[in-house]
């Protein structure tokens, strides 16, 4: 099949790495169409996809079939208008994470696509496609080392903008979390609790940072949460298994080891950009290839509804400090 | 001065490893009596100390002027009848963890040091004279990387023998953590909660483990321990902790390399003996430097007293699953 | 400018390996023409290659204007008879190394390039396209750290087939030694020496295996290489580089570190395939990138042909145990 | 046996270190004796050894039969003359590296030695005793992985001070490898080649480091030692060991791990003192608890003298680039 013509909505931070990624490393796809309100921001994402086609509106480009596929790269508000008409297009969408900000409007994206008769919609849960959570995954798949039993996740960044709030902390931060452990386990989240540690003092005020969130499977896995977004050191996302004959961990840092100054030591990551860039590579990339096919390649609709209701018992249980359990609808059929 | 002549109490593993101890590696002592009933087990202790007498109980002990000093190595519930008549005899003790195995009976030993009008007593907290332990709490109390906000600390033993029951993980296991917390940050346990983590088949069917237990100190610090006696592996006990500016870990392990058969490896403990083998040497060395001028070097009969209190709220936390506050008696002037 | 036509020469191992490489992960370009005698194997390599034609040799792919560029992967004795029509014709040529298995046949590619006015060779020395060489290489470069005042490698493989032969150990593995140690340093090999370890007994009979080789750079760095074909455990590639004020390490595998039966471990690779296959695709990316704008990305013929030199020093150095100084001829100004 | 009265000749850093030591952590033993010509250093040491007698010469000691045993920590061209008169009174001695300073004098002492008719003599090569290096030669001796092939060592001191001059390179460092080499294979050093690294600038200028020595054993295992004095960053022994089907490696730091500013990094040791701390403390008691029973166990004066010989052949080798065969007296049955 010819190349995949990709049009990329919403040409913002996330949006113009994710064009940079097609035209420059993705192999099959090209971006044909930026949809972007703000032709600023479309313009300059648009210097590094020069055969692709401005549109102020997904409506627009649909219209004009600029596309055979949608990456929407917008915040979490704004996805919605987009899913409706580009579903009612039938067309294959790959949707940075979350599907929506609550369960109630996920569900109704859910149901949306069942509507259309096909799985259509892929969402941007990228921890999947990072080889260390996909090796972990293998060795609790396997049983080699007996059942899996608990595990401790550490989130860590180093610093966050002023406009990050304490709610984030849960939709946006541990949101990851809540997809990766459910990826990990197979089981999704059947209760959520957050206990906080002391207040670092070094993040904005009205953030209560960091937090221990402990997270429990439907299967009877715990799995502790230190999400922590001021720490200063550098970005640092690492898990710990811990199975019935002993543990493993990924996530640890591997580089250049030095010995000057009396210590030695290796370098950390700064950012999620360079911690994750092999698995945002591999999931488009993975999605592309699914996609010429009439398939989908990774978490589904129905993993980005499981993970929006997680994250509203998440917030429940920030704002009063008990374990709440989740609440979820009927799995449809559909997504077997 | 010339050596101190200890009185060990009670002849069993631990008592007739600190017989070894003392009489081989630690200077300016000797074991000059054997305290225990089992008139065989004091005869096998009593191979390695030629110049020991053996008494069936402490009174005939003290009655011969047969020591300077005691070492209570007996079970926890055991203590109380031994160190009332030590501490009226006005005799130095360093007493094994537990001080006794309740708050009520800690508090009389607290009561009972304090008429002597001097103090006596020493507990058995050997984790305070691990290096690790000592260079963290350095790094903690220079705040050069800010304040301490949380811990993570994981005790892990291979397997535990059948008669280990469950509240043994508070009162025998995570008694050790609920000091090591206290010593690290300086400030009591205020809140104990336990949450489960996957039940492990390969451990006796009356425990219920591993478990995960949250530690909330009077200062703020959240410490949550991993608390998991059938590993399997190998015997772990390490702690990380999280400060303003990033992260601090001790007890990895540190031997050998090897590359053998595609892997990368170093040996792990399987025993708190190897593990700890150095702080209980320290400990005791340490304790006999002190007492030979009058002092103790080392957690007090108050920090048993307040170890004892924290224990029982996690008993009732383990028990009813809720964070469960503690109690504690004011705090006599005399610990100043 | 549109895909890159890229005929690849040979369609054993390595060249069937470059082409799933060009058609699944290298952007801009794909397979246009597989030259190769054996028509099983051209058949073969086909099927990952579908607009791929087969030609017999690379004659009947010029003539036919099949490709835009090529890809020599025949073994190192054949790559003469491909160069030679291939430059006449014009063609951008990646050689997988060595240039030729001589310093003369090396030094005539050299003038039969210099002969088209433009350079078109590049070598496939892919170790240059590594993360862990290029950062050690900024590392030196930037003197950060003093000067550079020596270099360990260790060059390790389980085990290697029984045609593997003993002056293999210099002009098939060391070769890659010979060139990293001039591009970390960017300073030619001056001198080889060869000692001997204790021979392993598990390599075949006609190796003399592991040796220890001693190359000293004209800016006065000694590297020491332990060149071991039968290691066993693992495939491992590394360098520690000695500079005024510390050390610097790369090369040390990074995975999941597992806690299973009393050891600590990550995993080894057993091959250079996945040891390398991010720096082989590095390497074909940035060589298509750089044709396609008529230039070359990475070492050049005359690095080749130093190659080819110094490894004719190594044999002589294997063959007598003596220190052998290098002789090169003079770089001709188009290679300034 | 009660106490061994040691007599420790010379009270400079290394003695005054011994006479802490053997006071304050070696059990059966104290100093009874400081043998040393400059009073005030004499003095100096007795503060912390309230029991010893000052004697100006070791003469003077014997006469007042004022010591069971004899530790010499003078420079090791004193070393003779305390032998000498130590042996004629049948005194056992723990003597510090070097034996003495050329092969000659050391198979004076060995002959002196034997002709008490009794092992009296154990050098002070400490590394025997450290942790690392046991677990390493029980891993050769038991021949797990095959065959031992050959070694890299790396001996890194930050600097040193302006009196050290090139030669001690070998006589005062390298000796520790020599010896350390034998101790590991069990078999004597048959040649030694001396190769240069790139000079440091930063070391005193009549100093030509780090230098890169290669030692053959007569069992045909290669070792090769960078010898580093200048490396600023650390002190570091280090020692990497080829099998037939592996690796193994000693010597990496092992303590807190911080992660702080970007970096994953732990401290380096900065001296011998605290790198070898316990293993001269283990080397002193074993050697205490051996002389009361009449044994020595540890290096003898015949490791003294192979290890002087291999000296001798490094000096040859510094002076003059060549690969240099030992010279060896035949071995006395006395030392069977």
């Amino acid at each position: 099949m010819s190349e995949l013509r990709v049009a990329v909505v919403g040409a913002g931070l996330m949006g113009a790495d994710h064009v940079i990624r097609i035209e420059e490393r993705i192999i099959g796809a090209h971006v044909s169409a930026i949809v972007e309100p703000d032709e600023g921001r479309a313009k300059s994402a648009m210097a590094t996809a020069p055969n692709a086609t401005w549109f102020p509106n997904v409506e627009a480009a649909i219209e004009a079939k600029a596309m055979d596929a949608v990456l929407i790269a917008t915040p979490g508000q704004f996805h919605e208008p987009v899913l409706v008409p580009a579903l009612a297009a039938g067309l294959p969408i790959l949707c940075e994470k979350p599907l929506t900000p609550d369960a109630a409007s996920s569900l109704r994206m859910v149901e949306a696509e069942v509507a259309t008769g096909k799985q259509l919609v892929q969402i941007g849960f990228m921890r999947r496609f990072d080889a260390g959570y996909e090796n972990l995954r293998n060795l609790i798949a396997g049983k080699k080392q007996g059942e899996l039993l608990g595990l401790h996740c550490a989130h860590r960044n180093p610093a966050v903008p002023d406009t990050y709030h304490n709610d984030m902390l849960i939709f946006d931060s541990v949101v990851h979390e809540i997809d990766a452990v459910r990826f990990l386990t197979d089981s999704p989240i059947k209760s959520v609790q957050v206990r906080h540690m002391k207040r670092n003092t070094l993040n904005p005020e009205k953030l209560n940072d960091p937090i221990l969130v402990l997270l429990e499977t439907e299967s009877g896995v715990l799995a502790s949460v230190e999400m922590n977004v001021s720490v200063q050191f550098g970005y640092q996302v690492k898990t710990e298994a811990v199975f019935e004959k002993g543990i493993a961990e990924i996530g640890r840092t591997a580089g250049m080891t030095t010995f000057f100054d009396g210590q030695i030591a290796t370098e950390e990551h700064m950012s999620f950009k360079t911690r994750f860039a092999a698995a945002y590579d591999t999931q488009i990339q993975r999605w592309v290839n699914a996609t010429k096919v009439g398939k989908i390649d990774g978490p589904s609709a129905w993993d980005g509804y499981l993970a929006a209701a997680a994250v509203e018992a998440g917030l429940t249980a920030l704002h009063t400090g008990e374990r709440v359990a989740t609440e979820y609808a009927a799995k449809p059929a559909f997504y077997a």
